[in-house]
């Protein structure tokens, strides 16, 4: 049976660096979306919570009540479908159009679009918003905004929404104190962007990728030394000698140049492995050739090994399919087996 | 909320094509595996047997148990980590070793290797590995293959696997005869094996792309009507007019030449809907465009429509992607709604 295997060594290591870049472990809130971004939200959030961090930021309700035990606060990103919400939770409002689908008098962190175009309320639309939150008896418990390209060190797009947003920060303080409520906390760094600031005057970041061992900052120079924290094993399903000239696989796309060993394993694209093809050539971390196409169950390698680390680190994947990390290890499914090492 | 809607007049018009190809309802498996390729186990494992279907092949055990109520007869394609085994569950040898790491007394399908080279027992081993069962007390109730290129009419592959199927089912009766135990069903046909048939003479066919309205054989002529069965909708998070020159999304790709009314929505690579970037373009059916990067919880559309489809046929994403339209089902997070219509 197919694994991710969690390496808690490398993931403490890269907390560490976080926490440190942070300034402290409370200003750090891990993102564990997407079922922590493909390496098992359960998982991530126990040893996260080993290492001290208290805060998470999660897509959905169901995710967050899976994983409250564990955090004394917890961000819900993008759900309107909401009923009743834990005290400990925080609501993301990505629209003024949401108020109304919202509970009344949950805790909400108003999404700010300053450059990113994609979530949240206009700067111009603050205090209209913040006046509708209170007639609800909603606590305004954050403010925050997205970098589009924190990642990219070759625009000028990073100063620019952190300009933008710093005059929202300016104008959030002036309509708190007009109304008397308590200015709510403000977050803007995601991976990238953390490992820009010099330092980090806002109240905590949040991170996903970096927690995850990866960054993909362009230019990569100075990156911090984050370490891969999964890896993704397969077992041999059955073995055999391909002749000279046999192919092996759907449409016999590889041919054997000479005797070798074979063995089929058991994962395929129906585990989220991304299906390469006879276009693609792919070498496992201990020097094994992908043979042919990755079938829905099963792929072919040049080995007899039991069991096979497929990849400890994303990258050369996500080269290979025009992609992001983030997307090599998010895809993989749900039900594959975690252990941690 | 996103969602797959599945189309039971669709299902069941395949259900039909597929049920007259292979002369009877009785002869036919539906594949279910890897979560009925992205359709939803259950959801599907209920819609056939409700059409007449009794068979069905899984992959693991675990997806056996769960729809074990609708079939008279469920192959287990891939585990060999089973301790007890309903009578109506039959699993399959994918190598002569595993026989040890099966429990005795269970029914089996001998996998015959015949040409694609992935997995299953030799034509040699054929007689060594029935006695090696036996020895276990295992009730062996079928031999069978999988081929490698029906889906190509342009190579002898499928002639070629077909020939030496047939002297394995000779061989086997033989055997089975001289060892006075019961001759077991024999299958070799997937959904493109299926339709190249001129009539089906084995005891089931093992169908799974073509029941979810997809066929992929080389060249495409004469291919059956068959209808997908799947569309997957998207719900608007927010709204905004995106001036001239403004853009939209992670690494701002994407640029408005002029003010254009445009939307983000809940779905993203994260569900399962494959990472698209600026280097594609894609335009959903209602004729609304992708715009920028798929995130991993967003897309943006030149819409304001509050719920939209963004694929009620995988054909044009799959060749976006350079991939197969398996793929682009398959993919989708067990996670997602099922609705059916």
């Amino acid at each position: 049976m197919a694994k991710i295997l969690l390496n808690k060594k490398n993931l403490f290591h890269n907390l560490n660096l976080i926490s440190n870049q942070a300034g402290s472990k409370e200003k750090v809130a891990v993102a564990l979306k997407d079922n922590a971004y493909g390496h098992g939200l359960k998982e991530i959030a126990k040893l996260a919570s080993e290492f001290g961090i208290k805060k998470a930021a999660v897509r959905s309700h169901a995710e967050a009540m899976k994983i409250k035990d564990f955090f004394e606060y917890i961000l819900i990103l993008a759900d309107n479908n909401i009923t009743t919400c834990s005290d400990t939770f925080h609501v993301a409002l990505n629209s003024f159009e949401s108020i109304a689908l919202l509970p009344n008098d949950i805790n909400v962190h108003i999404k700010v679009d300053t450059g990113m175009h994609r979530n949240g309320i206009l700067p111009s639309e603050l205090e209209k918003t913040i006046l509708k939150l209170l007639e609800k008896n909603m606590n305004i418990t954050g403010v925050f905004t997205h970098h589009k390209s924190a990642d990219n060190l070759l625009t000028d797009d990073f100063d620019k929404q952190n300009e933008v947003f710093s005059k929202v920060k300016e104008e959030t303080k002036k309509i708190c104190k007009k109304l008397s409520i308590e200015i709510p906390s403000f977050h803007s760094s995601n991976s990238s962007a953390l490992f820009r600031h010099k330092s980090m005057d806002e109240s905590f970041a949040r991170v996903g990728i970096a927690t995850y061992g990866y960054l993909e900052t362009t230019p990569s120079d100075n990156l911090p030394p984050l370490k891969p924290v999964m890896s993704l094993w397969t077992n041999k399903v059955s073995s055999r000698i391909l002749k000279k000239g046999e192919t092996v696989g759907y449409g016999g796309t590889f041919m054997a140049h000479e005797d070798m060993n074979i063995s089929t394993y058991d994962i395929g694209y129906g585990d989220g492995f991304l299906r390469l093809n006879e276009q693609h050539h792919y070498i496992t971390p201990k020097g094994f050739e992908l043979l042919g196409r990755v079938s829905m169950d099963y792929i072919a390698l040049n080995s007899t090994d039991n069991e096979v680390c497929l990849f400890d680190d994303a990258k050369p994947l996500a080269k290979l399919h025009n992609t992001i990390s983030y997307e090599i290890v998010t895809t993989l499914s749900r039900d594959l087996k975690k252990e941690i090492e």
